[in-house]
């Protein structure tokens, strides 16, 4: 399977300014990145932070006016079709040093708030078997509506309001899981089906030793989505951070099979 | 500097229960240990779990009826004194990806909600300066209110509320430093002159290319402080997570110059 | 059915202080006081508010030193027996002025995050079999928890946390009927039954042109109990407040048949 | 001074809902409604709630397919123009019993949060002069943004924000009020002077014995202001509120001097 992706992002800047730009699709874990470009203009500055986590390396870039990125990428798929519910969860002592912080709670995800309800609701299941119960549930439950969130709003209120954007319903999944003591992060995509074409979010546990997507708006399929991005939640994985008030002109995202 | 730490926790667990303690003194960044003693008695499980950044190595263990902890360590500190107000700030484009996260929101450091004020407060200086009226501020404004917060307590409550404990005190000066543009985490550490002896906390904020440690309490010393575990924010660094709950008996924690 | 309420309150009082009581149970809305004193020991200052929507005079007082306050009643119950799962709701345009600010969000009560949980949950049901049904929803999801609140905690973290205390389950109860477009405000009551005794918190729905106690925890009956305020939220009814930091050295509440 | 106001309300409703209209301006409290007219169309229902508390005569409505409402009206203002920062604040002994719930919290002014901040910078003042000193704080550390808040913003949000728009200057302002125990409550307005024209709101204060106007923007004068109506903050006051969702197609408010 391979993906075709094309991203354009045109922002006024009233003054110069940092931006930190995460768009660029990541080769392994299950993706490859056989062609790609990223056209920035002319910035003042520009500089690439080595990845830290072995899926991402952000951009830093200083630049004034306007900005005008264009990133394209063919990104070959070739991760396993892996039935998550059938895989086991990893018991604590031997996970890894590197995913016990994400059974930590973050900014969008008050986990502990959430363990008496996961015990009553989820409590006779384990591993996968749990994490597939979990996101049904969510599916189920919650009605996907644009424009319902805002960058204060958390995995609490979605799980309130029962409504959100890619990014809630990955809040709340990653909420879940971690109240069960399975490790959950969040992913920053390029996938197929997402409607309307946008970037996108998923959730990701840790399960049988591996990272595997779960997706609880049911949009996207992991054989069909390139990585981006990792980290603890949505204040990590923005796919653009600017360190002064910027002004979106356009955006569009585009990705197709090829 | 030699620092004598003496830690004693007595809990009761209702049922087998996994735990995970952070109470270890690291080698390196500044201090080295000497000698040290873990006594947990007879857990059923014990697995350490290899550092991975470089300043804490959790322990994992399953026990049940009591959890009888008992740490002893000789700790030497040879921190250089460094008189952080005077270091600049790195440029965003050159920090090392290892600090990146630690400009981010967290769950008790919302720090975008603070710009303004921080831009209007101490928008005239930059770098150690900045820090430095950070620090100030907050201790001339605070007060030191044993059990004023929950774990529910945020910098967004503390910063209103004027009023904490060390881990609020390190809240606000990690949300401040962030909202500056200045990576920043919190530190669990053994110090002196804590009143009462306890378990303490305090940020680093990321100048001139190292970590500072600054104690917006007033209370402690970088050069009389060991550090045991960092982290985002106090969801990183709790001394003992327990995933199932339990009861305190009796917790004494002495730190004195060896 | 006659209750005799006999209750006790010593507070130490760092430096002169104004107090607001609001201990005494009211005459009307289906009781009434046979006797009552109220012994305040000799404050500076003494006065009563007249009542302003019929339930509850609050008194005022200055004082210093100590509080002794000393509160013994004997209220006859002639609520009558009613089953409110029966009675229809009032359309909102023939609620009276009265009821109306009871459909509004208060402090503890966050109520239009909740529509899509209850237009999904209970939506086809309406009036009392609605207000049944949310009752019986939270009494068997939710677990009394002595200590599980904070004055911070308000129906949002209840309603995912499934658990707390009277005024938790009650803030709840709250939320969801007027989310449900149905007025509801929340009692401090004495009533039998309560385990603890203590003071204890009711909600109060309007159906069919009347107010009507509603006890999510289940472990009181209107027959039982007798109203001391009602208002918005627990933000509204405490039994005392003080305009300084004060200090419970003991407090007694005893209600029982006479 | 009189004030000719002009409103036009259009709202595309997808199914018949119950509108709750607060949009009149009141008689009484120092103005006085010359002229007025309503026309809400031909709704299915139609009914006034008879006010409360003096101030507002809330419409209930029900309507299909399209809202258009249209409110014109000729108010005369005789407010005296009083300083109120040379005001008394009123023993709490001493309030009326309706002001009391003004004291409290409610769901935009966690009041009680304040304390330490109100004691520390403003607690040598008293009465008009201390609402004064807090009012000039407010505009002179907060920027106006349109579009900075939603639904969610309250005073604490705000207070650490340092920006808003009318109602969160309005909630940090009495936030600020109450926690020094001066009994503060919201009213939505139509104000000459308001930039973009708009509705408006502003803080209400209880000094020696009367309700007096606070606009932390500075945009308003009381001697050019007409209530509309009066609650405990922003939930109580919406112009328009809807039992369902309802989509704004236009909106416009006009106010000139007669």
């Amino acid at each position: 399977m391979k993906l075709e992706i094309s991203v354009s992002l045109t922002y006024r800047l009233p003054e110069p300014v940092d931006l930190m730009l995460q768009v660029e699709a990541a080769s392994g874990g299950g993706q490859h990145v056989e062609s790609a470009s990223l056209d920035l203009g002319e910035p003042e500055l520009f500089s690439r932070v080595p990845a830290s986590d072995g899926t991402c390396e952000p951009v830093w870039m200083r630049t004034s006016g306007m900005l005008r990125a264009a990133y394209r990428a063919t990104v070959a798929i070739d991760r396993p079709m892996v039935d998550f519910r059938a895989l086991p969860e990893v018991p604590l002592h031997r996970l890894p040093a590197a995913a016990v912080p994400y059974l930590n709670e973050s900014r969008y995800c008050p986990s502990n708030k959430f363990h008496a309800f996961v015990e009553r609701r989820f409590g006779e299941r384990t591993g996968g078997a749990k994490i597939g119960a979990m996101r049904d549930w969510i599916e189920s439950r919650f009605t996907y509506v644009a424009g319902a969130s805002t960058s204060d709003t958390g995995a609490l209120d979605s799980f309130v309001e029962r409504r959100g954007v890619c990014r809630d319903y990955a809040h709340v999944m990653i909420a879940l899981a971690r109240s069960a003591h399975i490790p959950a992060r969040m992913a920053s995509v390029y996938a197929l089906g997402v409607k309307p074409q946008d970037f996108h979010a998923v959730a990701e546990v840790y399960l049988a030793g591996d990272w595997h997507m779960v997706d609880a708006t049911g949009m996207t399929r992991p054989t069909e989505t390139a990585r981006i991005c990792v980290g603890r939640d949505a204040a990590d994985i923005a796919f653009l951070t600017a360190y002064r008030e910027i002004e979106l002109v356009e955006q569009t995202v585009r990705v197709e099979k090829a």
